[in-house]
């Protein structure tokens, strides 16, 4: 099953557009886990089992691994959602971009030794530093658009033929990159306004969105602006929010009645 | 020492402007090392051994080594430069590039876990995602400008105020992200009326140079088009010309002759 079939699947299945992230901190972990042997893949593990049920994806960040060298950490991580939970998608948030001979190791990174459904990538390269993650036709490959931290605007807003870069790159993407109907693009949800120009742009294509919860993005404004016409298009993603809910030994049933929380305020506005 | 200050010496110590990258990509290596136990750190310990003297800097190129789960190796073949040949800077060939929380775990990944000199980073999410790099006062942080491959001129060459985004990008960066004098541009050798402009709006500032080699970049023009003032300002960069130069057993002296080579041709232009 493709990763876009895998998608419009678990959006049903658990009535969710919530993506949950996993950003694991060593230093924001409660003490009950902060020294537990393989501390980081216990930690996710509890997030995940308290949250299984209410997401459509899981978004591990591997910089928070590869700064403790706990590459095998995500490793366990991702194996434990595969196991236990084969529906839901895993999009590995790595942001890679390089010149084509190096991108096609970062998709043997991504594809082949983490083996997740998705990845997000940097487009600022161009076409030759996508293609070998397009060309896993059943992968995902999520390129940055229009992100949701403060300086976003510093490069993605600069004006190209009378609009903002950030257009001019979705439109790229929707046009000459998507022929094996596999990408995604990021568009933070702190701009509902961008969301909704991008939404224009590109038809169907889901959209990656972080930004919601410590970030601060508006949910109404930014399902109302990214939703497609059934409701769906859109893996809105929290992580801090979510997972450093609670700094105590409760973290996991406070993780959940968040994505709770999330998932039904998402759902008030989507259908 | 900042790693200006390291550069700067080494250009002078080893009279060259040539940086050797590490891509180990096992299915290259010589059929006599495919097999040794790390097989990869020991390949480029013959790399390194052989060309100590005639580089002003090493280039790893992460992918390679996380496409074969070898961070350990990466680890070692940085402890071996810096333990034999510690006045030879480092560049992590990264390109990392994510909201400020996330870049600053980029950030501890390259500067505290790899301990390298230099890291190389994507400016497409704006200033919040090269700070934490920059606020290393000591370490070089190098963004990519106008980079070497084929679909640079995708996003790169969009035309922003009348110049092309890279121009825009240089400026930014020269302007208003060089507070601490530690950045550097990565600008590609298969462009030189590029490098050119781009010398012309940011000064002094180095350039990290790939392209050349496997990629086919013109010396003599690239050098003219991009050296400062006192002849130096370049990090000429070749990974696979050097390292794959023979497939057999004899690939370091091998390597040791094409970097000879390239040396001279660089320093017949720069003087």
């Amino acid at each position: 099953m493709s990763f876009i079939e895998k998608l419009n699947s678990i959006w049903e299945e658990n009535d969710s557009l919530v993506c949950v992230g996993l950003d694991p901190d060593l230093e924001r972990f409660p003490k009950s886990i902060r020294d537990v042997p393989d501390a980081i893949f216990q930690f996710n593990k509890r997030i995940i089992d308290a949250t299984h049920d209410l997401v459509c994806a899981y978004k591990p960040q591997i910089a928070y691994f590869s700064a403790e060298s706990a590459e095998d950490q995500l490793t366990k991580t991702i194996q434990y959602i595969q196991s236990e939970y084969p529906s839901i998608p895993i999009i590995l948030d790595s942001k890679r971009g390089d010149i084509g001979s190096t991108a096609n190791k970062y998709a043997v990174e991504a594809f082949e030794r983490f083996k997740v459904d998705a990845v997000t990538i940097n487009p600022y390269m161009g076409y030759d530093s996508a293609e070998p993650f397009l060309s896993y036709q059943d992968k995902g490959t999520v390129l940055l658009c229009r992100t949701s931290n403060s300086g976003a605007s510093d490069i993605q807003d600069l004006i190209v033929d009378g609009v903002p870069l950030y257009q001019k790159v979705a439109t790229l993407i929707s046009d000459k990159w998507n022929y094996n109907n596999n990408c995604l693009l990021v568009v933070g949800a702190t701009w509902p306004s961008q969301m909704a120009k991008v939404r224009s742009l590109v038809g169907d294509m889901p959209f990656l969105v972080p930004g919601v919860g410590a970030q601060g993005g508006d949910i109404e404004a930014l399902v109302k602006a990214g939703k497609t016409a059934n409701g769906k298009g859109l893996i809105i993603s929290s992580s801090r929010g979510v997972i450093y809910a609670s700094g105590e030994d409760d973290f996991d049933s406070k993780a959940r009645e968040v994505v709770l929380k999330l998932r039904s305020q998402i759902n008030l506005h989507r259908k």
